[in-house]
């Protein structure tokens, strides 16, 4: 039974205080597939490149991930992002977004992709979302949604249609008070779980993240880092982390989510460490094991239940 | 062995979205005082109001606190603030400060505080902060400082003299960013304890806090709250928790602090459900069971140590 990641695969090209990289491997799908693979061995990815992409996918299958649901365009341009970070890394310029072949992207599901039991649906436009939940013949176990304002701005009611379907959504705090109208993250919480999903994830970058469902909510802490050297891709780590968590597991629950979140923020925490996906292909169980450990610390206190 | 908290007693005028008051009673004292009474039976306020404070110290003599401390100015105005909160309740405007009485304030310590055991140094100039110390014949067992990006850009030199003599700092993000040079709030954290303190605590609001100190760190979430009606007192409700649990359990240690922030987070997390000190006025210690057993709930997850 697979985990199937639908996203960007692409080429970025990153600045940052610390230094500056040519076009190097990335996409919202390449760094959750990554993370996903240190929780779950069958991923699956869907996305498109062009032909200029070449070796690179060695990348990704190396890690064990399927890519046959990856179309290449022959004499097609893989999508390319370059950004400049800011000093404080917290905010960045975007200084070019070449889509190329992304803006004919039509998602492709191969057969041996109709096991999919749990799919995560990143961050595109909410009608490759839609065509990809009608061309899976069963509805996955899990469906986890990633978004952004953007799409609220110019596709809200295709976007609605897509929360119809998913059970979870992740987005930030800026985005949960856009979509919903309200200030409060609690109200916010509830007009959005009423519009279809039942968990809502609310990421807060360097502030953690926050888990509604079943009535419950959880807070999770982000680990507080002395060097950020590249947060490109690190919701996406996080994202493919709780998913990755989730599949592996089984058993969808609330108490369940709260583990995958901090699975997820570990994955990401790791994810900033180096440039792109440096870091996230060459990570230990023992790393891993090491930094859920300091999550517990951070956030153990000894109240009484 | 007594709690003396030095601090504004004051007059408010506040609005927010949901409505408005005359002069009510505030001050950072009056807050973090009330607060403290929940968890620490002598609790003793170092202040100065006018003559026309008049039967008002009766709100706060009323919770047992000791007013010996509190400078009563005979013909003299009491500190009046007046400030409108915006509709997210996260900003507000500055209507009038008129500092009246507080203007010449010489902090007075009846004999009767020289069993001070521990000592909360509110938001005031570095120079009454300093002053205080000074006339305490015995080093105070925990002396905790609350101060603000104010007094960084005015009186940074004055400042740093106080922070040798501290034992923990309460700032907020900006501030150590500010105080520090540096971003990273790990950091920044360094460079701050290497200044005097053996603890920081960094207020995150609704982010809730981080502490720092004895090399590890504790990051204490914020109860996401649907309605948050007066902000007023907040983080000086918070500071009077958590020094008053430091008083009641005595031993100083970096475990004591975790739960001490948790007890604190939880009385701020009332203090805002009503106008000024309202709610502070009439706590159950059942519901403040339950508040602190929301915020483990809150935090809780199941990956083990």
């Amino acid at each position: 039974m697979s985990l199937v990641i639908v996203g960007t695969v692409a080429f970025d090209a990153i600045e940052t205080p610390f230094g500056k990289t040519d076009k190097i491997v990335g996409g919202a799908a390449t760094f959750s597939g990554l993370s996903a693979t240190y929780l779950y061995d069958d991923v699956k990815l869907v996305s498109v490149v062009g032909e200029d992409f070449g070796d690179n996918l060695n990348i990704i299958t190396a890690k064990g991930i399927d890519v046959d649901g990856i179309e290449i365009v022959e004499g097609g341009k893989t999508f390319f992002w370059s950004g400049k970070y800011h000093n404080d890394l917290n905010s960045r310029d975007t200084l070019s977004t070449d889509l190329n072949v992304l803006a004919d992207f039509d998602p492709k599901i191969p057969k041996s992709y109709q096991d999919c039991e749990y799919l995560l649906l990143g961050n595109l436009t909410p009608q490759i979302q839609i065509a990809t939940l009608e061309r899976l013949q069963n509805k996955p176990k899990l469906v986890v949604l990633d978004t952004m304002n953007y799409w609220m701005n110019v596709a809200l009611d295709d976007l609605k249609k897509v929360l119809q379907r998913v059970d979870v959504l992740t987005i930030n705090d800026e985005e949960a008070r856009q979509l919903s109208g309200e200030y409060s993250l609690v109200k916010a919480s509830e007009k959005i779980l009423a519009m279809g999903p039942k968990y809502l994830i609310i990421k807060k970058g360097e502030h953690g993240a926050l888990l509604f469902g079943e009535g419950q909510i959880f807070s999770a802490p982000a680990l507080p880092l002395a060097d950020v050297f590249d947060p490109t891709g690190a919701g996406d780590t996080f994202a493919g982390g709780f998913i990755g968590y989730m599949a592996k597991v089984k058993s969808i629950n609330f108490n369940n989510m709260k583990n995958a979140i901090i699975y997820g923020s570990a994955m990401a925490s790791f994810c900033v460490e180096r440039f792109g996906t440096e870091r996230m292909l060459d990570l230990t169980q023992d790393e891993i094991t090491v930094r859920l450990q300091q999550f517990v610390a951070l956030s153990k206190f000894d109240i009484a239940e």
